[in-house]
């Protein structure tokens, strides 16, 4: 079977691109005056000391998602091309020493199968998190939880007593935490200070921090991975040898865009996600034979639930046909695909207009009311 | 003992840093109006089709360094963040099909840690290449070769005749053959049409290329990777672990610089290095205990030969003293790092100016001519 990523990239060229979860949306206004001084950005950020230049980057946007107490200026946050060359590098990791991990089921399929290339893995669900009952963990002999929150597809968070909890079970019990993040910036349940948790502690973790799902600039975007002291040397040396250091001009793009979603920019994508997200409830509500199960959803991709999976399927043959792409949900249920065979999954970091031809589309495949009466 | 790219870090905010072999001279007149244009390059690259872009990339960056039948259009080759992300790539490959790989030696210390996390490597030398006997390779049962070309750091090529005889014979004994040519564009002796034989041949093959090394541009850059009909599937699914899709907007200016580059870019380039080669050659002429061993190369970097392994790291230590960074060569010499011990690298895509700070160092800690006597 095909990877989610293979069925984006089948649609990259697509008519309606609605598959992947990069933002694909318009710029703002103030985004476009970013853009506007892309040569600026690049003569500026050459002339300056880099590691002043990484720390001021990695502030604006640790601070503009709450993290105050990202160790930052501990030296402990490292910068990468991307959140997925960041899983690649904490994989290798996680197979130096020997871990065998316990990762969020579902999730966005790569995390698992660049994971299950180096490690033994287990699959943890949302509630088992969500409920704080670990010990189940430690039968299973695992060393390391692997958490996404918020997670993909299902907008999932582990909210902030359920984190206390884990942090507090790792801790007793020495596991390594590792945390993708790459959509925090979407979910406000998800920016209250977890480093200062984390720190507080004394526990072993790592925390992948993503630019990249939040603005729509031609992947311009970075991936930040905080450490705790504990693995803080070992990451480091392992990251050398996938890179020197990114680029400083992304840097200063990603400080600027940074600092424009603290002053913003954040609350506008949260209103373009919502009235997307709330456009297709509208159209849902003539289509009963589809559901939108993650009610309490905000990131900016959307599950649809049909009856069936022959029916999921069927609906996104046709969807197809008629040049709209969207994502089956099998392969986020890396465990077990069948449980994500009912599900589809839709992307909202999209132009208002483009969701309406979509869900134009949609109706004209699925059962309506009346159809069904 | 530290890798090379922990002591290029230690240099990043440096005063005269000649450690890294990244591009950081000045721009070229047309470099400037090429930067000057970006924003322009954001909306233009925003609105084209994404695979006419990577074609397009990809045609100006291969064509420009005579890479004629590369397979661009037949969909064979692949657009990466950076050439270490593309080695981490083929790491992974080779250690889904259980390769044996035999190393170009002494090469970049990056590339052997990156593999034999995942395979098991014998080194081979350079002599060994250059003189087409192979047969040792059969009885240590290795399966593949993997080749540094232009070298890192010797400058050492293998010339065209050579390249013939090596892809004859692994095509003959199904070898699968790993080139990365990071550096291919500083030296025209490897700009013949590479691609040409190992097509002719239907040899199993993969080729690094980079553009990360050709332009002061901020680390904005790509890396590509070819591939032979036989493993094109396998590395595509591989990558697509790694990345949905490059930034356009990246694809764009490197299209750009690749086109200058072919127009007379790689022309000033050329004589930039080879300006600053002479000026340490005539450094070396008055300090004789210090020689320059690698009288062919081309490269960006350029190595010295002490009388011994403790003379070149008192010297490398004296100049750190004097803030000036370069490398020390025992991990490129990674299956035996004594055989690094004499030399010291300096990189040389630098302004002239630059280099000229670091020699008046090196005279100054070095013994010269008439102190000798």
């Amino acid at each position: 079977m095909r990877n989610l990523t293979e069925f984006e990239q089948a649609a990259l060229s697509g008519e309606v691109n609605l598959s992947d979860g990069h933002p694909r949306h318009d710029l703002t206004g103030r985004q476009l005056q970013i853009i506007g001084r892309l040569s600026d950005i690049f003569f500026e950020t050459r002339v300056q000391n880099f590691r002043d230049l990484e720390i001021r980057a990695q502030q604006s946007f640790m601070t503009g998602l709450g993290q105050y107490s990202a160790p930052v200026t501990d030296d402990r946050v490292f910068s990468v091309y991307s959140s997925s060359v960041t899983t690649m590098a904490v994989a290798s990791f996680l197979r130096r020493h020997n871990h065998k991990a316990a990762v969020i089921h579902p999730t966005f399929d790569n995390i698992p199968d660049l994971l299950r290339d180096m490690i033994e893995l287990v699959p943890i669900t949302e509630q088992e998190l969500a409920d704080g009952d670990f010990d189940a963990l430690l039968a299973k002999n695992v060393t390391c939880v692997f958490v996404t929150t918020p997670n993909n597809p299902t907008g999932w968070v582990l909210e902030e007593a359920a984190f206390g909890r884990l942090v507090a079970f790792a801790a007793a019990h020495r596991l390594l935490l590792c945390f993708d993040t790459s959509f925090r910036g979407f979910d406000i349940r998800t920016q209250f200070d977890g480093y200062k948790l984390l720190e507080d502690s004394e526990v072993d973790y790592l925390v992948i921090e993503d630019t990249g799902k939040l603005w729509p600039v031609a992947e311009l975007k970075l991936s930040f991975i905080s450490t705790s002291k504990s693995v803080r040397a070992d990451i480091e040396h392992g990251l050398s040898d996938v890179l020197l250091s990114v680029s400083p001009f992304v840097l200063g793009v990603v400080d600027a865009l940074a600092r424009d979603g603290a002053e913003g920019g954040y609350s506008t994508l949260h209103r373009l996600i919502a009235d997307n997200r709330q456009e297709v409830a509208r159209t849902l509500n003539d289509l009963t034979e589809i559901e939108m199960p993650d009610t309490e959803s905000r990131i900016s991709v959307c599950r649809l639930l049909f009856p069936s999976a022959a029916r999921a399927a069927q609906v996104h043959e046709k969807l197809l046909g008629m040049n709209v792409h969207i994502l089956p949900c099998m392969p986020f249920h890396w465990n077990a695909p069948d449980e994500g065979g009912s599900y589809l999954r839709i992307a909202l970091a999209r132009d208002p207009k483009l969701i309406m031809v979509a869900l134009d589309r949609l109706r004209a495949v699925a059962r309506n009311s009346s159809a069904r009466v």
